[in-house]
């Protein structure tokens, strides 16, 4: 097996939680995580069935792109994780999924509005939609130029991708990212969670205003940065 | 038993597999599987619990609608099943289902959109609804005029069934299809989860538009046909 | 346990039926199942949990409302089902949830639309929302009153409760009926999942039309009544 | 664990029971249990997992704030809760989750309307929304603060809080609360139910009107005070 052991079992741990979550109809659904330090990655295999997967079947590709270890073809959408490690410094592992209620929002062309606290917890501000890619990009290398525009959308926008860990692809689905595979699951689980939150919103007022910034800060400082104060501090557990 | 034993257990097995996947409200909901080279196919008898079924309950039929064997009437929609075997040259398996979401586009009288990369995985273009049928054709031979609507959609629109395998019959439901059980029930499955998807697109914005052609051609031939690189290669799997 | 074996364990079975549809929330919920010949009726006690319901806890009431065997209080919601009872002869025993999206109608004010076949297979028609009640029938025998406006509707509209065997009290929710506990708690699953198709239907296109009458009359009567051919015919059923 | 075991028990169970009901995403919510003679109660520790959680992880804390017992530090609303046990006399039970239809009109800004019967039992009236909070008052004890502004909105309404035994908070979510942990994670429960009804409402008729006064009287004074006839007498339960 290697010495890639332990980002194969991260990696395959959190292919495994994917399913578990509900965010994955049929097999849509992938996790990849790096070693940013070796500048190597584990992704899943394309096309291979949740129920079957192994550590063993995780493919190891370096930052080039190039597969250093693994008999299978890795994910299609590889490419995507690969330009997001490149371009996000920080980030250890990435998840995409077709869940439901995220894909609306990037099918509907509408950034994520931040409604609430539970929106605050996890993003700060809105998870903007990427722009429509051009027949060029499409028809080139299609899955490295949607990391590409997601790249674009950040830097535009000057949104830090460390403060907003998740995108939605237009036409096509979410993104989400993190420092762990869990944490990454984590997110896009929670991600799915604000989606459905906003379409309910919608629904009962279509002109719901946002967060005010304040609150926006108070919640995700609350839980990020040297400032917070939820869960237990790191001293008092066993 | 006889010598139809591959497409009964081939149809029980797809029977069975469609309560899992969430499609089936009550019985509505039945399977057919074809062996097109002998003009046969094999039903579900109508009426009968999922819970009950056996290989040996499956109806067999001939493509002129006489029953081969089978102590059993078949499902009340199988002259609908006879007629897309007879009118789709290529497919060996149909699925009918009540799911929701389908249904509600099909109650609605609206074509389901492609918003997105998940119904460009699966149907190339919006997935058609039938007209409404005459006074005449329900009072008719209507299980088999529902067929024949289907097949003037396709035709009319010159559509090709094999490339958009699935139909919304007007004031009734979906009707999905496919080379066997096994992937027939996997459209239908597809067929609802784009269907909830494309409710909720619209539920965020009521004027998205459909995913650029450059898009839908892309995600569809990745899968489909000469150019396909989604999944393992044939050669590289044991 | 006395001669009213019978309908104890009947409606025992169809009580415990009911939360296993998913229609249940809370204890929101109950069936009773009458022998009209003896004009009798079994129903669940009021505010008794479902998993510790017994036969012997089933309330034997007169269709005069009197108590004829049990110790405890019968449903607060008695009154209607015995006035359903003494009106709509035929019916053998009444359901009433309040199950989510058939709530809705009935909140809303709304006849439920008939907008397609799994609504014609079940009821012939728009399943009717009562009016709202008067202060002096909430005030008076409230129960009871909520019977009469139930078959008042039914009168007015000369609806037969036998081809429609369900109704949408006014800003409270839904009540079913049939020949049976069995049969009653199908349809009672039968309206919520038609009504859950009607909303999805209505967000997809607001003014999407009914089914038309020949539609509605092929598949209510391909189901009831001596021309059905739907399932399998009696004699040869082992 | 000394001698506020009682208290540490019900915390126990109710947080236990919580997630069970399907309101509780990711870690959001969290149950307090009082014991208003000794003016102390017991609340969930921050950021623990609902799977590990034991009696003597509960957190005693006095009305004053400070904390009684326990090495963990409590959840982080637990101002919010102190506040509403000093200003809701009779209350012994404080309910917070994100659960997501409760939530929706909570992040849209609008009352939960009373609809319906099933609001009926549960809340003499709509549910309100608290006001915006103000940069001061969010960059202050924010969590005390979102007790105080609970409590203006119930005194400035003249609400009775045992009543209307919940709120929305803006931008944030539902807190409720009752007599013991049981009954507070029920009416959490019911908020949910009745929002979910209420969205569907609105789905089918945007301008439905609430119910009647004398419907809404009815249906809560017949679970609630001395005229009380749902459920069964006290003297023939055994």
């Amino acid at each position: 097996m290697s010495d890639y052991n332990a980002i194969r079992e991260e990696c395959l741990a959190a292919n495994l939680a994917l399913p578990k979550t509900g965010l994955v109809d049929l097999t849509f659904g992938n996790v990849s995580v790096a070693d940013p330090e070796r500048r190597v990655f584990a992704i899943k295999p394309s096309g291979v069935d949740y129920t079957e997967l192994t550590a063993a079947d995780m493919v190891i590709l370096d930052f080039d792109g190039n597969t250093v270890e693994g008999d299978l073809r890795p994910s299609s959408d590889t490419p995507t994780h690969r330009c997001l490690f490149l371009n996000f410094p920080g980030i250890r592992s990435v998840v995409h999924t077709h869940s439901r209620s995220a894909v609306a929002f990037a099918q509907a062309g509408v950034d994520l509005p931040c409604f609430g606290t539970t929106h605050c917890d996890y993003f700060h501000g809105p998870v903007p939609v990427t722009r429509g890619m051009t027949p060029e990009e499409v028809g080139g290398d299609y899955e490295w130029e949607t990391g590409q525009v997601i790249v674009e959308r950040f830097k535009a926008a000057e949104i830090d991708p460390l403060n907003v860990p998740a995108v939605l692809v237009r036409n096509h689905g979410p993104f989400a990212w993190g420092p762990s595979g869990a944490k990454a699951v984590e997110t896009a689980q929670a991600l799915e969670i604000v989606a459905d939150m906003a379409i309910k919103t919608l629904a009962v007022n279509p002109s719901a205003p946002q967060a005010p910034e304040h609150l926006l800060n108070k919640h995700f400082f609350r839980k990020h940065g040297p400032g917070a104060y939820y869960g237990q501090p790191k001293t008092s557990q066993s």
